[in-house]
């Protein structure tokens, strides 16, 4: 059965990475998985929140957030309702986890990195998204504390992040879900690792059903082969110089 | 004194106007004035709010907010804060207002129209870029529930609106002010208008000094000016055919 | 057409401004326009917030707000529905704005001015009669505040302030609306002036309507009006000798 | 050992009742006991909340809250705190409780009476002073119920109700006190009574002190002596004609 | 006229008083009132809050709460509706005042007291198993920071305190009110007492009725009586050696 | 090395399973991990929320929270800072989605069942814990559902629940961790599985470092044993006789 976009089952949508997009923030990624599309900013802070200060230690954050109108039908803006969702809370705790186990914060020495991830345009996987394209702002803030001589050493990054999710979709296991697969997968899972295959975060739940360990162990190596791809994309992007303005 | 982006005193910033740029709300336009940039989309509801239900009257309303990461210095995100703030809500208010001006709510029917201007980059005059946007995406909506037959009556549109901000700076009424300039004025005035030179809402202000009746009207015929070129710019934009998706 | 409480176009309710009418307050003015009412405060608190700390500056804030039984039908109280309304902040905001117009923050030296307006009955126009109010109550706390030596500079008042409502009902230019004129105005318009004629505020709706600048003119040539006769109210009421306590 | 305001210890403050000071509500009272003043209002809506909807059986209700202005310091305002207070609400309900002693809610029908308690000036016994004054305003509401034929039974009143503090100061049982007294006693209660002497509620607190069973019955006497009296106050009040205006 | 469950009219339910519950808090106390259970802990803190600093004087707070599950009825988490009842708030500050009447703040120096009492099981009464445990979770924290020697004095506790509801019900005075006896008592009273007999806290409320002062004197002889039995109790379950941990 | 409580790498915790603790709820089990110990309940609403009504589906839901006293230093309450925390959103999605794998709503009909699983001590794994006692509780729930004849059909329970911790401390694979080793775990791991030894969920995530596919293998392994011990347990404490009351 083939899948509605015509895609091989372990294939990617198109991606998109672009840099620069706004001009304040130190990295400001536009990131692109298909029709799912996300802006990822890295901001700079000097200093710590106030539980950090005087440990010789940075800061990385992350808040992740959707757009009233990036969803098929518009969705309640979380401020004029007065309380972020749970879904929110827990997609902003994995992105600052992950991101987390990229940077060297004793390197990084007393700044604080703030990523937004703000989702424009919603079609399944934008956590993954996020992630992928927030690491790139991520290097890109780095780049700018290091030439401004604000890292307490040269190099913070310990590795680079990508990730995909992969689910069981008509009974086969299918890699990089739009929201018309993902919202009737019977597994969904979410990998994190690095460019050298290591995993940062596994997250892999049955949507009223179940699954085998076996399941598991093919969709492990769907989604580690998706992110060894993207993680080319990003250095790709990155090896591009970096964008002025908005154009 | 020479304005610091070259500009003449009665000339705009460059605007620009690019409809459909996202998939799912009925109307989509990135706007950007110089360098600031607002996202507005129009989502159309079937049916009103409750206390309308029944009155044959359509509805409009409208929500602006800015993404933490288009100001120069980071900003706190409003739903981790948990209350909108006053400027938001004044401004949500102006531009709900704004665009009521234009449309026809018995023609409308009892449809809702929800206009979200996002802030993607700050740069001065976000409120006045996201209503000339916001009527754009509103025309697109409105002939997207013409097509789908939605509509009371066929043209809801009684006019066009515009609006630019005006203001004295350096001693001389300026037009378009971007923040370097909108930071440091005397006087601060907010014009929105119709295609044929009425007034929707003026709004002037004082920062820290008074101003006399005579530069009230030289920052009226400043912006009147403005916003008929404005208009100008609109109507072209809607002479193009609507793209359909995300580049 | 007459107005239904037989009062000429231009002509002003009955307005009458009682001072002392709270001991607490360094100021307190009851102030009423025909049936509208509201109970003006002004504390003085030594000291600025954080972010003025050490500035030589001082500080001037406003809340206004309404109690439940002061409208027609009780309105919900603010305090129970956890939220602060977006009408209410944008009037605090307008309220501290245009007084912060009459008073020199460095003669004021390191003190803070809050101003409290509570409408105790809304009867249409309850932001104008609170700013009018509230110039009365901030020239008392001055007063107080010189006769306490807690001046940096002896006159930090550089004018006077008043504030009033204008409107097209029936077709015609009317001055100081009352609920009932309000509620049908074609254009509403608010205009805050000092007592030499120069504007501090200006803001004109068209509630549904637009209008021409030729109309703009004639709103405010009556509010003008207007403005100048609220000032010598002003003076006459400050010309009496302080009250001491509630009767 | 005198009290600083001359009184005997069994003698109440001057004590006003004012009734028709806002024109909207069916009831309201401003009432003085000495420096403390509150504004009590009972707006009647046709109809009971969801719960009670069908049972035949009225609803009676109070909201008590104080000005920013109130109080010897400004205090906040809990609109803007975005939350009730625990003293707030505990006043809220006790006045509630009180009042709906007095009245027998088959015989009010399916209405609602809100009290609203807006404190205007703090001197200690502001709750006291908000149920005396609330049920003159709920004898008014009644009272315009009847005249619009909107009660089940012409005579929902069974008796009515007044309130006073009572404390051990300076090691005397004292009547009434003011905040001076009020702040170092060591033992603080609140009596709210019938007009035939019964009790509708008693409140004791020994603050950081705890008192003997005499003592008990001692400020017993002194409170239920107290509400005598001010329930003579308050049948005076409303034998007078209802005043129709604000003055 | 019986009691449903067979007791005297001025007889407790079976009372128990298990210590040690939990690990981590200085004082944990299982207390049960019949089918009323709840979890009492003393948390000790060094310091106190801010305004309270340098004042040499200790600090001591309560907060109460009920579990979603221990009503009959599930009833809604007050974490998830975002803020504190009414009811809630009125007794936390009463479990506060109550023990802060048994402690010398100046003896426990400049440490912090937090007592959370966390309904598990609700049948009535549960204020007063509350206040009833907190006493002897205060006294098992008062033991331990002596032990660390903390105390500015080692005797900071000046008295026990106990408390017990107290009510008519079927027109007779019935002491410690189970659910069934509570939700159509005529009145209702909570009394906090010392084990000298002396008072700390009445609460008196007729529920839709009121009562005479003979009533309310029957009702104490029944709390104080009631009161008397639970400080045995209290020091019986004080004598035993600490158990350690959980079983 | 060994481990801090003498344990081998794959044991578990003395696990207590204690069920009917509550008497509202249709079950509530008291669950121990070692010193971790969590009160699950479930309670049964008839019919479900008003999305889902007439669908012939029934729903159920979970909340976790912790008491503020049972972490080693007293935590916030929730309610009191007025919003929910990401970490506590995140687990009662956890829960919820668990153990809705376990159960056809179809076949449980138009009810709702409430899991709250409120830790009254923490020691780590609460989370694995919370699930593995609601599954009990949920299964209490089931059984009064049948005897009460609500259920559609009346096996809805197609497979049970557990769940259980594994991680990777001082570079070893150990199960079940508790808060010493948790808090310093390389990589943590939570697995919920089926007594068929499928999975539900896995949620893998490196701590400041990230692991190898081989590690997650081993880890699987460890977690799969724990959960079928645990499966064991739980089919113990079901074949047991319903306890009617708290002790």
């Amino acid at each position: 059965m083939a899948r509605s976009d015509g895609r091989q089952d372990d294939e990617l949508r198109e991606i998109s990475i672009r840099r620069g997009f706004q001009q304040h923030p130190a990295g400001s990624v536009l990131v692109s998985f298909g029709q799912t599309t996300v802006l990822c900013a890295a901001s700079v802070t000097e200093g710590v929140p106030r539980w950090r200060q005087g440990s010789g230690l940075g800061w990385l954050t992350a808040e992740y957030a959707m757009l009233p109108s990036a969803t098929h039908s518009r969705s309640d803006r979380e401020s004029v309702k007065g309380r972020v969702g749970g879904r929110t809370h827990e997609i902003s705790r994995l992105v600052g986890r992950s991101l987390r186990a990229a940077i060297d914060l004793r390197a990084l020495g007393e700044n604080t990195i703030q990523l937004d991830c703000d989702v424009l345009q919603a079609d399944g996987g934008t956590r993954t998204a996020a992630i992928t394209g927030a690491y790139v702002a991520l290097a890109d803030a780095v780049t700018w504390l290091r030439a401004h001589k604000r890292l307490a050493d040269p190099q913070p990054l310990s590795c680079s992040i990508a990730a995909v999710s992969v689910g069981v979709v008509d009974g086969r296991v299918r890699l990089d879900l739009p929201y018309e697969e993902d919202s009737r997968a019977e597994v969904d899972m979410n990998v994190v690792a690095t460019d050298t295959g290591t995993l940062v975060e596994v997250q892999g739940t049955g949507e009223g059903a179940t699954y085998t360990r076996a399941t598991l162990d093919a969709m492990l190596d769907s989604a580690l082969a998706g992110c060894a791809r993207l993680t080319e994309l990003q250095v790709a992007a990155l090896a591009e110089p970096y964008p002025g303005e908005l154009p």
